[in-house]
């Protein structure tokens, strides 16, 4: 953390392709960001999601950046910039930085196997157990009680939080970040049946993570039954997602919490899942398709669309027929209303008759 | 674990505020609490759900609780008691008492960096991690293989239970209790687009869990991005729950298993979330509401209300949309009907017309 | 891994109850089996699911399994069985087995309780935790970072993964194998309401897990309230699967990833439960019932019927259900179009009224 005068941090920013300009006092020195609701005096918010627009003129905050023609409550200062979003990020990494690891070294109180091999400054806590064959690149940091079984490769600059647990074989590959407690690697759900009993069919694929994927809290990625199971590069999954056997997921994907892909399940590249998403198995999923919270996907789906629902179907389509669904009250009351009107018109129709 | 004889339990529930009265044998010892199903001679059970109340005459134990007017099969010692549920569980804490914890003292096989402060009666047990600047409470007990990092803090008679992670500068209050392989703390999902790939965001914001919290296994609770998550006094969590950066959940809250709230939720004080629920980022629900299972909440709710659904709607409007949506065959049956009434009237009209 | 000749398999197949023929050379010998994608010269694959039919042209195996009159297009030698995935699951057991474990023996960096016993051939891991008075059969692997708390019993032949917690009095089968980072055990979800505030009542019941049971990672177990939850013999559970205290699962049951049982819920034997399928407390599926993806089971459900939405219903009713919603704007067309024939009609009666 490091402070840093808004003049600094505007100069920076215009650096980082953020064309901004300071409204108020330059020499302003900031000491951290922080959201509207909870900085403090010194300290640096921002305005991105128009919802929190009121709060502007209630923030403590000394300082936000906020899109240009944000209305000026009186006293803070102001860098106006189009996207307030990215700038607030670069304005964090510049501030405050990314975490730094605790350095174990080699913790004598880890078990490595003799044949394990190790890579330059790469940081090895107590009371994690490393099996024969495993081959670890340089500066990762492999966190308390982590568990990484025989012949599993992981590349440089790797994060594994606590309590992850890496199957035999698995592959990781550099500057992939784990978060704890989360298991890469075990057995799929293969069994064949057998006289009513299920016959476990053994799981001799493996798992692939490619470069710069960040997988969230209690994930659990399946190895393949054969072949191989893939997260692509630069992918990012939220806590609790689970992967089947075999699936290949695409690169720079983003899989909010809880989302659960089936065996054998295709996703293309830059495709968004939403928290609860369930994909079926042996299906595919184009290239940046978004699919909204809850839903179910079980079937193809085209690339580039907005999909939603379970079963998972067009996003505009399907708020249509759930707005059909609430209308059905009113649909009923109308197609009574038209039994009504033909009774009567069948009863003027025979009056007539009987006139003549 | 204590025997008790009938009379001194109904005086122990009386003076809980239990009034009751016992019909049968007030001598008789009881060694344990069992369910109608399992209990065994010597043993108290209890009938709340009437669903069960057929298994009364089968039960083999000697004794139940059951409300005031349910018939005795015979053989059976009743007490009578108008919240048998309230009553039962009295009756459990009374005979069985709450798991007593193994003491390990400071353990010689835990790893505790220097500069942490463990308060008095704390058991620390083998192959736990604690690292600089950890403060724990008196009358804690943390399991084996849990890690604890640099300036987490924890309250007084806090329990975590084995292959717990807490992550940097969580805070957790006095008396939570937080159940196997539950993570706290971790980064959340947030990443700003950059160039076609996601830009990690620091997260740099922290975890707050008030006191008399309990987790159950396997959770993942984010870190905020800046500021706070924040978990209420009195809040009660299942397995598997999710909770994302900068959610604010309220007081004596229930969420049951698999619920999953996304970042920036805001939850009031006692609403309960039955299972596998999922609330959307950035919205509130107001206190008392209660959330039936498997809805997806996509907008603000109103406190004390009932909701059910994806997106989560008013409860009754949604049975009734459900009901609708059963009939649906019905209602293309009656306009069916009609364009054939219409078309008979027609050709009436038509040839009343030639009648002329 | 062992190689095997074309001629040995179909020998081997044959004896096994799967008749065949190999069309082409049985001298060929095969090293590994694999996916028809993946596969390279000198290994096995197989055609089981008619979607990848185009592939069995493209893929550089030597050999397949497929049905009786798959095309062959030239170069591979096949293997015609009626039943190529039983099949190629039995060649898979022959050719690779199923993993082998590490042997540590009983670890000096374990602390087992001198109190526990542990089964002739069982192997414990350096860094785990066993308590008193656990009692642990022959042959037992139990992998790094495990806990096994006080009274646990655990039969012959049991396979706990890298950080799996087993809480106290928790009795599992022989020939089990529990996944990486599942819990067993754990209190349920069980507090009174008491003066606004949740009373917790101790969860004094157990969890007992049958023979041959396999359970995937990351999942969570309940122990009972008061008596048992069971999961019975046979049983296989994917990843994140959640069941609730007192619940009572059947034998050979397959559930998909993160499934969630509620409370006291009664499971059938041969019941499969698609992936994120939720079931309420205190109902009763029947044996041989089928639940598809994301339903929500909400009432007891027949044997042997197939079953989904939420709330669960008749497969074949739910997909009409389904179907007319999305022919709801076709309706209301219908409808529209009824009401202006009607109003047509009652002008044209009019008309013929004032002709007269």
């Amino acid at each position: 953390m490091s402070h840093v005068t808004l003049g600094e941090l505007s100069a920076f920013l215009a650096q980082n392709g953020f064309a901004n300009d300071v409204d108020g006092d330059s020499e302003l020195s900031i000491s951290a960001v922080n959201t509207l609701e909870d900085a403090r005096n010194g300290e640096l918010s921002f305005l991105s999601n128009p919802k929190y627009a009121a709060m502007v003129a209630r923030t403590k905050a000394s300082a936000i950046i906020a899109p240009p023609g944000t209305d000026n409550p009186g006293g803070l200062t102001m860098i106006h910039c189009g996207d307030p979003y990215a700038a607030i990020t670069a304005a964090i990494i510049r501030i405050h930085g990314y975490r730094k690891h605790p350095q174990w070294g080699v913790s004598e109180k880890a078990v490595v196997d003799a044949s394990a091999t190790i890579g330059e400054n790469t940081s090895i806590a107590p009371y994690v157990t490393i099996e024969p064959d495993v081959r670890i690149g340089a500066n990762c940091t492999i966190y308390p009680h982590c568990h990484i079984a025989a012949g599993a490769i992981l590349g440089d600059d790797v994060t594994l939080f606590p309590n992850v647990t890496i199957y035999d074989g698995s592959q990781i590959g550099s500057r992939v970040t784990i978060h704890a407690g989360t298991i890469v690697g075990q057995d799929g759900l293969g069994y064949a049946p057998l006289n009513g009993k299920w016959l476990k069919i053994p799981q001799i694929g493996r798992i692939r993570i490619e470069d710069d994927v960040e997988i969230g809290a209690n994930c659990a990625l399946d190895r393949a039954t054969l072949g191989e199971t893939v997260i692509g590069a630069g992918t990012k999954f939220s806590n609790g997602v689970v992967v089947g056997h075999g699936a290949k997921v695409g690169q720079n994907c983003m899989f909010v919490a809880q989302v659960g892909i089936a065996g054998s399940a295709k996703v293309g590249n830059h495709v968004v899942l939403a928290g609860q998403v369930g994909v079926r198995g042996h299906l595919e999923i184009g290239d940046n398709a978004k699919v909204g919270a809850q839903a179910g996907v079980g079937s193809d789906l085209e690339p580039n669309g907005e999909y939603l629902g379970s079963p998972a179907i067009d996003k505009t389509q399907y708020i249509r027929s759930i707005y059909n669904v609430q209308k059905l009250p009113k649909m009923k009351e109308r197609i009574s209303q038209l039994e009504q009107h033909v009774a009567e018109l069948r009863k003027l129709i025979d009056d007539q008759k009987s006139d003549k």
